[in-house]
């Protein structure tokens, strides 16, 4: 038990309520059953006194821990970040409290950290690390701890998940591109193994026929991590492989980092030899030499609407699977320009 | 408890090995006390079973919950994720798992989250929020709840910290700065509350003196928080008041973003009108427009010490505090240029 110096009780009878009232007021997912200045008076009493909640007591009368699992493939990814810190905010607005943990894109290290997290006894998990086939997933589903998936999703059904309309954003992307006037336009993709290196590719082969531009399928990789190393090193095996483009459309600001850099050792100018587009909109994209034309996915929403479906999922563990899909925006900036006449 | 298809001596007996094994190979802790290949054995055949150690039951016999809470001030500020994934790192390979909170700057938040954390038993806390004064530490102490601060440190004694040597970063870029014949050098800091904000204005201050430098005191504003619009709202007070000057010294890299737009809004060019440095290098600032001259500080190890320093005051709370300090370094980019003429 935590140490207190005072007990509820006391609180309770110098505030001239209830105990049950003074529970309410500190916790935070019933506060607002109360008045604002009661709350307030109730608190300021509580501080005084050096009475503090104890959430694990409360959980061991409703077998809830308050804590919440949120595991991302990337902390240094600043994508991530904010998808997390929005997450966060709106579980704390409901007392619970988020342990994070960074699986390094590793599949074995993500179970552990499930397992971990499990052991722990959270009351629900949010995964940003998901790939297609998922046995942390998998055993997640199996074991009935709630679960939402979030950015990426998982191929089998029964998961809930807030995701990206990854397919609008390759249209949009190639739609900007042709505009511009390219028809030889690269693609550098990532995991075919994750949920977004899988449909994007799809996505961006099916629109580019659509589109009736000249689609080459060996212009058309796929880097095997989502970051600026390994997107650096697709665009160069393309480039040597002889590869001729004007445009390059990559799954994520990372890849596209990285073909800035491939272009550049190769002599090539970005926009003026090579336009180049991103996804995500990552923070500091706008800072970058040159700006990025990329897809804005709504961060802070992931975040708010993982987390409140996961509560929802806590709430009634047997209600239905549920998707939600938003819509990314293309952010046009000065990565990308006309293509150069041939 | 966890749910387990199996008991621990079902692993021990298939195994051939005695229950104690089994508990030391399951425990990340003490995993190295047996052979790798025994290790690896008596984890395939758990896996098997599906046994898994609860680290909370261990936890009750030994009073320890192998959780470690990090507070940090702003996510989304790129030079954190690196801090906090190599202190977790290092926490996982003893057992620990991290909860991680964003405070958000607000110095009531970070006590509430400490409080939060605390009632959940941590074993102890790093914090990167910390301010000069700060009631959250203070509590701490009294509490006698290990804690080590990382980045910032506090005015108070007895506290373990490990921090960046600031005196000598901004010793650094001003002598970079006056070799590049700048004289007229201004200075854009953070919030004084804070140990960064506080001892690198100082550090300007006397450094500046030092070299023989056109110092000014209107010069050496200190911007409301370590962000870019801080910074940016900063320079362009600094400039409306008709502060003359060829470079600008930045306490961080997000001012240092915000003293870019300042520029760019007046009509000036970095570098050729006026040079920026930041501090920490943080992830990406080598691909700002221009690319930042700035203080590298070693992410990577600030998180490995801190948690370091942390489990050494897990095991023995009475050890004296420590303090560890790391030197930055200076790196050179294209944000900095030899002063114009006069």
């Amino acid at each position: 038990m935590a140490k207190n110096d005072s007990n509820i009780k006391d609180v309770a009878k110098r505030a001239g309520v209830h105990p049950s009232t003074v529970s309410r007021v500190l916790n935070p997912a019933t506060r607002s059953m109360v008045s604002a200045a009661l709350a307030e008076r109730v608190m300021s009493i509580a501080d005084e006194l050096g009475y503090r909640r104890n959430p694990l007591a409360s959980g061991l009368r409703t077998r809830k821990t308050y804590t919440v699992g949120i595991v991302i493939p990337d902390l240094t990814n600043p994508v991530f970040p904010p998808i997390v810190r929005s997450a966060e905010r709106t579980l704390d607005r409901q007392g619970y409290i988020a342990i994070l943990a960074d699986s390094g894109g590793r599949q074995r290290s993500e179970r552990t950290i499930i397992e971990n997290m499990s052991a722990r006894h959270v009351d629900g998990l949010i995964l940003a690390s998901a790939t297609r086939k998922d046995p942390g997933v998998d055993a997640c589903v199996d074991q009935g701890i709630p679960l939402v998936l979030v950015n990426r999703t998982v191929s089998r059904h029964n998961v809930s998940a807030v995701v990206n309309d990854d397919e609008l954003g390759i249209e949009l992307a190639l739609q900007h591109l042709a505009q511009l006037g390219h028809r030889r336009i690269a693609y550098v993709g990532g995991p075919r193994t994750t949920s977004t290196g899988y449909v994007r590719h799809r996505a961006f082969l099916k629109r580019a026929r659509e589109l009736g531009l000249d689609v080459e399928r060996r212009l058309a990789v796929n880097a095997n991590a989502f970051t600026a190393a390994a997107g650096e090193a697709a665009l160069r095996r393309l480039l040597d492989s002889g590869g001729v483009f004007s445009a390059v459309l990559t799954a994520n600001d990372l890849l596209a980092l990285g073909c800035y850099d491939a272009l550049k050792r190769r002599g090539l100018r970005c926009p003026e030899d090579v336009s180049v587009t991103g996804f995500n909109d990552m923070p500091y994209a706008d800072r970058f030499d040159p700006p990025l034309t990329t897809l804005h996915i709504p961060q802070d929403e992931l975040g708010v609407q993982a987390a409140r479906l996961l509560l929802e999922r806590i709430a009634d563990p047997s209600a239905p699977a549920k998707l939600v899909r938003l819509e990314p925006r293309l952010i046009i900036r000065g990565s990308t320009t006309r293509a150069p006449r041939a």
